[in-house]
């Protein structure tokens, strides 16, 4: 007996969009969904453009228009990769005709939509994702269960970074990214270690933050010669309290000459540790105390760590960063079909965002924020 | 316009049939292929056993008779990935019907076979391409070139492993890994540094091999009290002299306790030295002499390092075990479409095999053996 | 022509006493120092156990009154590693004769003792050196002159740290370092980081910091069943900017199970990086741009990095934490007998001091506070 | 009540007899050793050379005539870092004075002279130690132990290196490492991982070896444009069969481009590995199986470690290679008053030294020989 289809509509063609759109190809292949995907519709800025990206990522039809795709029958998921400001308009829009939404992050440019939109899908009873896909390697899951069991004892510190270079170049231009509305390297990347710091060790209720802007202005465009100020932070460095009594720091920093992905943490309980960087996804350093032995185990990734056994049956084959996504789309299509909820939800992007926002009011009025 | 449509058969469901099916099902989403691959046939050991597999990987059919499949006129390429002892037949059938074939390793269970594979593809002039997908990592391109160019001067010393634990526990039962013929630590992974090594320096000309089995009974089935012996090696260390002129020493154990995938040499030059391990598959260590400076710089994946850039524009976001399958099957469409070699092909295979063959008639003469 | 003697009167026996000792027995052997050190007095709690101390150290003899020590003709240097209590009158009592003072750190009790004891050294001109000894490691040397030179352009960020877990067992007692004057993991080990990040880039202006103590009481002594409260830090975490515009944090913990000296930075610069840990400390990570080759360098300690080749004609010869020591006598008795100032004085240890009690301050106050 | 004095001679001045000298002052600061070594002679090619010397590492005269030296009834033992081939004459001369004798490697420039010396010693019942320093390391006194132990299980693969870059360039001229008789890098730090590979794993039983010369002429001094041909291996890789059933291979290397003190090495049993390199000498690897948790744990060198302990009494403060030698001078002492063996001996360095000519045998005959 053959799956039910579950139709695919997806809203934007740009690297998440072609992200999106290869997870949802592959994930039938390694993983036992309960419904076979199907990418039913492309949308963009207009028609031409999404025909043209429905054809290369292999939808089978594209329109300029998201409206006709949200209300489109064959499309079951909402998938949005569109440019920020439009996340919320396309999400009330899906969750009223009660269709799954699978958002990229951030959820709106404020918090306050933000808030709007989880409001909205938890009074429609519809299944939301947002994509944080960093959560969803084995590893970083291993680590949640680590900590929850007790096994390095009560959490005391932690010291989080995410930290790249993709805007340390003076004349990187202005973009979405230095949109003061959910821009900045906070917002950006800082979210990604905010919502990690949340998933392992719960919610954070006090922050001060130390924003900094190290290139006054930036070009209006790509070569452009025309520059324009920038108003949002390129490194921000933060001091955290969490709810379970634990506290530290973190950075948020895209221009980090020498950095690419150093998502990185290290927590530290009563009895043991763990650290983790997204540059050596596939491991994950736990220390634990054995006299004249203790010391980092570096754990590698295996089928010991679900769902690692998806990709291959052995370990010492590495995931990469596009298999975090269709783990994240497998456990869409899980939550789809009724079959357990999947975080992060727009609840947890909202407040992931409401965190960022703290965390600038902090830096503006140089004090302690509570959340 | 749309792309033309390329057939694929698949002969053989495991693991690496898997592989093949997502990467066949992934690849154009990625790279700007020169035709669309269609999962047409899949072919197993029965029709039932066909069909299901058929429908789990996305192939339109399933056979129990590869020999329909090799037939089959919407079948461009024929793909094997069914046990060693079928490889040879399937591949001459395929090849005198004029199909690509893309054959996993090792080619055949005795070099002997393999240049018979070899002599037939070559005359009939069809593309070929074996399944040694380590080679298709950017940062092993990378390490090629700079080979290459000169950039470390003349190459001195090579120092190379396969090392994995997955035949450690001596219950681990008898299967075709432990089949004298094709069978073996040298054979099955083993090959992996070989072919490697001769991607990276070229041809070895004498070899020198001292082999062990450590567990000297298996049993005949997993969880079976019936015991065999084994007759193959669980541990080979090689002495190796390329072409060249380099030297230098290689490992294949498949019961080296602690490790699950390290592969790994270190090559070095008379002005610089590169070094890599699959267990950083996305790092390559390149060292080079600057007054109170020299030392390994680690070089990062990113877009500088074709072909990267089809998975990501942005360095940070490493590649997986499963894309280097989807970066060899990119490489086997532009093959088939004539669009220029995609190596390695039947020829090279057949070398590696010979290779492994010297090695184990120098461990049986204890002596040195030229190729 | 044999060279001068240098007599060297060292008040205290323990860890750092035995340190001291040994560094200036070792230091000629290796240095061409511009005397010869040579163990004069040793002074304890009482005669006996000065006595047996002097014997077990190598000192001519041992004396029960610190007084007496400092007003020995045959001294002439003076070296601190008493109680920090003791710091100031040894050091004004010695200043008072013309001495040179060698003091381990902290200076004092307070920042306002050691502006006291800065300004008497200052006013009578005797030389003056503070213990700050992870300063005197050629890859620390070296990191500066790179700083400096502007190789890695402006600096933008530090990321700091200063993590043990001597103290993560709740069971460990009180002593002089949970003393509220002069004690906590601050004052303690944070007191290195900061004296490294003022090395590399100069004055702290600015201070946020949040202290969590986990262990509320401690035994009074070791096995001791009685405890009382703890009154300083176990943990603190600091945001800092820099007087150079550079900006960023640091934590000092001396409850971090985990580490045992993760004392490490990561200083980022408009066009390159450093990366440091003490855990490594024969080794400098450099990043540098070069197309398709950026990456850290692992720069390995060597005769290419004074003072080096003291110890050492050929790299490869790691120093350890013994050679530091060794490393600041060396300068300690170059800078005695007039040959150019050596590092920290007590000027810089008053500077460091006063940027903890800043700390302390702002973790008190929960603001931001202006050196 | 003081302890005895015991008379430090020793013939040579070079790197290791400075190392020598540093050793015998800084010893008794740190282990209670049961005497206190006085440096009592030098001696040196002549006397005036002599005297500087005796002057500069701390001694009370020096010599022109090492046979003076051994026979001055203030020496207890004797210190031999003269070239090689004075190593027998004066070792030959110490036993037949009944002196504790304290030899540099390699004992002799061939194994024939290193039995003779063995013999003697042996006959004459004296006291021996040959400076192979790196075996002092807690952490491979640590690893002999968890092997020794059964820890993880019996022990199925070495793979051993000691790799530098001294003679990669090919200017480097020649000199006593270059003589056919002791010298090459077989010889020179081969003999290293050789000791290392006993010392952990027992007598190596059988060998077959390749070696290389890049370079095949030297200047015959530094600077000189006179150039001879070079009669000794740069590069050395063999296999090697241990008595206890292990086998594997090593590499011998001074012109490996990239390496400034690659001693390193992997041993792997049936239940768990052990992984060290001296570029971490402070870290030993570790991997033990835990479900779910299995890997390396990195042990930090700490007080649980002895002699660590004499160093510092807290972990992380890492050791440095010329504590190593203190080490092995402290046995030496111990050894000396009777207090227990201390290895290795001259019999164990004759055994290296067999194992390092069956190696250059095995070379020329492109043969196994069998030890």
């Amino acid at each position: 007996m053959s799956k039910p289809e579950i139709g695919i509509g997806l809203v934007g063609s740009g690297f998440m969009g072609r992200c999106h759109a290869n997870a949802f190809r592959a994930v039938s292949g390694l993983f036992d969904v309960p419904g076979e995907p199907r990418l039913r519709v492309l949308a963009d800025a207009d028609d031409a453009l999404a025909t043209r990206a429905a054809q290369a990522l292999g939808f089978e039809r594209g329109t300029g228009d998201w409206r006709a795709l949200v209300a489109d029958e064959a499309v079951d998921i909402v998938a949005i990769t569109a440019p920020n400001v439009l996340h919320a308009p396309i999400a009330h829009a899906a969750i009223a005709v009660g269709k799954t939404v699978y958002c990229e992050k951030p959820l709106s440019t404020t918090a306050a939509l933000a808030l709007e939109m989880t409001q909205a899908a938890e009074a429609a009873g519809v299944v939301t994702l947002v994509g944080f896909n960093f959560l969803r390697n084995p590893m970083i899951k291993l680590a949640q269960q680590i900590i929850a069991s007790g096994e390095i004892g009560e959490i005391t510190g932690f010291r989080g970074r995410h930290a790249e270079n993709y805007m340390a170049d003076p004349d990187a231009p202005h973009s979405f990214r230095t949109n003061p509305q959910g821009g900045g390297a906070l917002a950006d990347i800082g979210s990604h270690i905010i919502s990690m710091a949340r998933y392992l060790l719960g919610p954070i209720t006090e922050v001060q933050a130390d924003s900094r802007t190290f290139h006054a202005t930036r070009p209006t465009a790509p070569r452009s010669t025309r520059r324009e100020p920038v108003k949002v932070d390129d490194m921000t460095h933060a001091l955290v309290r969490f709810e379970n009594g634990a506290s530290g720091s973190l950075e948020a920093n895209w221009a980090a000459t020498a950095r690419t992905m150093d998502l990185s943490w290290e927590i530290t309980g009563t009895k043991g540790a763990l650290a983790f960087t997204q540059e050596r996804m596939n491991d994950l350093q736990l220390w634990s105390a054995t006299p004249g032995r203790s010391g980092y185990i570096r754990i590698e990734a295996g089928p010991a760590h679900p769902p690692y056994g998806a990709f291959c049956p052995a370990p010492g084959h590495h995931l990469g960063f596009n298999d975090l996504k269709i783990i994240e789309v497998a456990g869409l299509l899980e939550a789809h079909a009724g079959l357990g909820a999947t975080g992060p939800d727009f609840r947890e992007a909202y407040e992931v965002q409401r965190t960022v926002e703290a965390m600038q009011r902090s830096d503006e009025e140089r004090a302690w924020i509570s959340l």
